[in-house]
């Protein structure tokens, strides 16, 4: 299986550095093929420009290419630090310009937009890691969790993968080194579970 | 008083830059100062690089000079349109850059990050506009509307501007130019009903 893993931090050294790794090592191990995109490693241009927005819209080659890696993934893998109840804008950028019509979704025939469109991402399962500093109960209570939906309403159910699993790894910056293996342990745990061995 | 306007769409001519310019002239036949930012036409840079990261890390002069605009402003406007229940991101990253700590809030002394920050903006109310091609039922009931979430809990009540009014115009796609005089007038009606002339 194909798994597709898209990481956002801008520090080489970041726990989710960490993170990303130790669910591409999982994948490999269950004899998957695990493809890491580093967006900031890569200097991912994120600012979707008008000519790319219409459904047959001139887009850049690089672009389709991870269209087409999007779409054929078996599995999705995101790991990203909670920024404002968001992904960091190079993530966001991400989606805007790799979550196209007619890769990730598509609209129905005489649909001008405003319609219900119809997934066409082929992964079994999308994973979420995410990285916070923001106490689980404040997260909920105070700023709704806006990732949450974010996520498996707007991004991964409308386009057609249903099976969804998120974990937002908090408190970060007074966890303990104890703390923080337990957690990459839970991020292979995960991976193996959604995509064991075949 | 200054009211700062922060706009995101790729194409000039889009309906989201009407509603800046007539928010813009409101503002301006009340009296105030209206500062429009363009993201797109300014070419904003949106990602946030790693040594801006801590409250005393190296930040940009022209980063610092938006961050000082920001904390003086007396009224703050965003204009964008919903993508993936989230805002372009270009705007993301001037929220990840600009909202910064000790200018959009401080963490209180003893606080290494993980606790309560206290908001520092100066803003009397901000209003967000939105342009979506999903019906708002859909929004509400599907989606569950993130971008509230984001622009009330997670960005204007953290920093201190607890007046809040967002307004999500549906489906711009379909709409008449009718409509979308209609629109414009609202958008106007909400610039003079929060920011009255003095």
């Amino acid at each position: 299986m194909k798994i597709l893993i898209i990481l956002a931090h801008p520090s080489p050294k970041s726990f989710n550095h960490a993170i990303a790794d130790a669910a591409a090592s999982a994948a490999r191990e269950n004899g998957h093929t695990a493809t890491l995109i580093d967006l900031y490693r890569q200097g991912f241009d994120s600012h979707l420009p008008a000519g790319e927005i219409p459904t047959d819209g001139e887009v850049a080659p690089e672009i389709e290419a991870m269209c087409r890696d999007l779409r054929a993934a078996g599995g999705i893998i995101i790991v990203h630090p909670n920024w404002w109840g968001q992904p960091p804008a190079i993530l966001k950028g991400f989606v805007d310009r790799v979550f196209r019509p007619e890769a990730a979704y598509r609209f129905l025939e005489g649909d001008n937009g405003e319609g219900v469109p119809e997934g066409l991402l082929t992964a079994g399962a999308a994973l979420v890691f995410n990285t916070s500093n923001t106490p689980k109960e404040r997260e909920r209570t105070v700023f709704g969790d806006p990732l949450e939906l974010i996520w498996k309403k707007c991004i991964f159910e409308l386009c057609g993968v249903d099976t969804f699993y998120r974990r937002m790894f908090t408190v970060v910056v007074t966890s303990s080194e104890e703390e923080r293996r337990e957690w990459l342990g839970e991020v292979r745990d995960a991976v193996c579970s959604y995509f064991p061995a075949e």
